[in-house]
């Protein structure tokens, strides 16, 4: 194609030198990053193809500097980036990371193991079960989950991966574990709350069974999942000939931060021989503290669970803590040892091999990132920081309570408020937009009963007193201005 | 549970300076760790539980130090690593990782942002669709797959990820899209070689299909597909009343680097109906080289195409490039939109919104290493090391032939090497325990027409001649030891 020229001695890669040098440079630019970060718009301004329109359309011949890639960053991709890690970031839930998380990733991408075995890195493996381990005992997880037992934990990408997964061991169990050999047949059918999140109709659909074969169940007045409606339902489909198998119940719903009642499901799961999983993606971690435990009360009823250190915990994306009760039946739904993978720790039984406990064979050492933040904060610094953010949205619920022009649109029990104008869904609708238009602050939204609802979730690793201050004071003006022009 | 003591007025995060001091001590520690990394055995010699065993098995309640982390992690986890980057790491397919992707990958920690919608960081979709068009331009690959035209690129996880999006997309093609819906119910066919990925069969039994219903196609001399083969197997199950949906082909097999005929398999999948997949993971890379372009000939007749840069292109795991000509295809099947994911972009259909491009909702910014890679090396930087890897692959081929006691055990048409000692199974196994024991290098293995065979891959960012030269010395040596002791 072209004529390379002069090739250095060494070739064209970085020497430990200019690894160092750039390294550093790097490590200043997200220092810098974050001492600026609050004088970004926090949601992006940008149009659709602006960010593409000001980078070259062909890729570079020739190499360039470490320098030039990190000014464009900083000038042409920085304007298109909404900023998560901004502690005026109140939209979804958060995606909160923090500088432990950030350099344990870094070390793991230097080291650049890969996991699938044991063997092909004992400590990638072994750190992982450890540390799941501690964060069963930091949540009070039921010991069925904890890896000198019958179970374990494992991290996977995202809690959609998770739910999937753990539908796949429902369903190979519901069909005495013949749908991975002759594929599916049986009408089976699964169960989640109206309020549960997208990624279980996803896996429902993956899996093969099929997006009527899933049920959403009515809500009580807290928008948590109603356990007589789910034994009725229950019920139905088997006087209908199906095949029921899979039970998701939500702790904290993405929608309202709703709490299914995890003991009556679960006992309805064990009555009818039924897989329950329960997905406690966003307010897991709140069990960290004593006092919010009680989310997890009946979990010992559970075949599977998982919450997302990548949400709440300071951890970078990804990483989602999935754990199962029987790993022996994870293990047989979707385990694969081709001839070139066998070694002689596998072949012994005395080793986990994780490339069985999830979708992708291929796997980085994700738990680093997790031992680096549990180690810095130690758990009484996780603890505080969650307390603190409970207690920032609480002091937010009470400023909504003492507004006449406001009202709470859900309860609030950890860190998600959910909350409208009294004026209406077109009200709220344009309220959210110039909120957002602002540049101060980000929130997002949901309908919850048929209304248009505005969502402020505090969660961002450095949102303090005063971003919650602003927050409120930002709303409450845009609101008056709005009512003046309206 | 505890008095958590006076808290910092800052809370127990890392201040930006403190970041930049523990962020400047990492970097070092991998600088150092890549100046060392050919001191250390390649295959960790722990036994199973031992890294555990050097840990606490209770989490810390008190915060530590960043160096603490380090040092414990230079004591305690770095023995029960398997060196992957090491230059003297020849075994499975190389997971070669570079300076520049792990300062990208850091950047996109350091941001922290969700690429889920377009909406929640334009820059993450907007340069990852961008990267991936270079990437079609650098690769040669065919104008369908573009964003410009009806197809596009996406990073998924894994090759394994990208094989199941595939065959969820040819199920629901094959169903008239119902399978989502109704449930699966059909019997669908797969086919792929004998020597296809373990992924393919994970895949069939993730989706529904059932193992039985994937066709292993007989392979030729070269360990390659028989597209004669798979012409009769699809017309005996259309005979058997069974529906044919989905073929997979190799570029590089994992056993051998065999190279499946690409045009003549998509002729069959065009005259039947059938998604054709070609999953080049390994050896894609190589066609960033005008001389092994060849590779990809006749791909225009593919539904979907991956390759790994995280195996040989010098970036860090987790980046499969997956390539649909056919986008509205993929976005059927997986697309998901709730209510509080709604949004103007989204609703404008101007925009990627990639959540809908794989199983996963949540997505980091993974083409920000990408565009690091491909702009510190350029194309001939790229090029350069990919020939380097290949003409080292040869010299050792000559070798192994101009050495009467060892043979070729298959062709090797580019970095992967695969031989074996005249003398028989049990010698092979030995000697390979024997190199690998010697801590000097590392080698996998694979059984080809039932014979075991020693795989010597050259992929390893740092591998140069006097590695490979090594090694050979070593095997050699190794080898006559076996000999006389035998």
């Amino acid at each position: 194609m072209n004529d390379p020229g002069p090739i250095p001695p060494a070739g064209f890669h970085m020497t430990p030198d200019e690894f160092r040098r750039a390294g550093r440079a790097a490590v200043d630019w997200i220092a810098d990053y974050y001492e600026r970060i609050e004088s970004y718009p926090v949601l992006s301004r940008v149009q659709p193809g602006e960010i593409r329109a000001g980078l070259p359309s062909e890729p570079p011949l020739h190499g360039e500097p470490f320098e030039a890639i990190l000014a464009d960053l900083q000038q042409r991709i920085l304007p298109g980036i909404t900023h998560w890690q901004s502690p005026n970031f109140f939209a979804f839930f958060p995606a909160n990371a923090s500088g432990p998380a950030v350099l344990g990733d870094l070390l793991s991408s230097g080291l650049g193991v890969q996991g699938m075995l044991w063997l092909t890195s004992p400590a990638c493996t072994e750190l992982e079960s450890l540390v799941l381990d501690w964060l069963a005992e930091m949540l009070g997880l039921p010991a069925a989950f904890k890896s000198s037992g019958p179970g374990g934990g494992v991290i996977q990408d995202a809690a959609s991966s998770a739910a999937l997964t753990a539908l796949l061991v429902a369903r190979e169990r519901a069909t005495g574990w013949e749908s991975n050999e002759q594929g599916l047949a049986a009408p089976l059918t699964a169960y989640a709350s109206t309020q549960a999140h997208s990624s279980i109709e996803k896996a429902v659909r993956i899996a093969g069974l099929g997006r009527r074969n899933l049920r959403l169940i009515d809500v009580d007045d807290t928008l948590a999942l109603r356990p007589d409606a789910l034994s009725r339902q229950i019920q139905a489909d088997r006087l209908a000939g199906l095949h029921p198998c899979f039970v998701s119940a939500t702790i904290g719903t993405t929608s309202s931060n709703a709490i299914d009642p995890i003991r009556q499901i679960g006992q309805i799961c064990r009555a009818e021989g039924l897989w329950f999983h329960v997905d406690a993606a966003m307010s897991g971690t709140a069990a960290l503290c004593p006092e919010f435990r009680y989310l997890h009360d009946g979990l010992e009823l559970a075949d599977s669970y998982c919450f997302n250190p990548h949400k709440w915990m300071f951890t970078n994306f990804d990483c989602d803590c999935f754990y199962v009760a029987d790993r022996a039946a994870l293990i047989r739904t979707l385990t694969i040892l081709p001839e070139y993978l066998r070694n002689r720790a596998t072949e012994s039984g005395a080793v986990i091999d994780y490339r069985d406990w999830h979708v992708p064979l291929g796997r980085r050492f994700r738990s680093l990132k997790l031992w680096c933040v549990i180690r810095h904060y130690g758990v009484e610094g996780l603890q505080h920081h969650v307390r603190q953010h409970v207690a920032l949205a609480r002091q937010f619920t009470q400023w909504i309570q003492a507004d006449d022009r406001f009202e709470l649109a859900a309860p609030a029990p950890l860190n998600l408020v959910c909350f409208r104008h009294r004026a209406g869904d077109d009200f709220n609708r344009t309220l959210l937009d110039r909120i957002n238009q602002s540049g101060a602050l980000f929130l997002s939204h949901a309908v919850l009963r048929d209304r248009f609802t505005l969502r402020f979730c505090v969660g961002q690793t450095h949102s303090e007193l005063r971003h919650v201050e602003q927050a409120w004071h930002r709303i409450r003006q845009i609101a008056l201005d709005l009512e003046k022009s309206g």
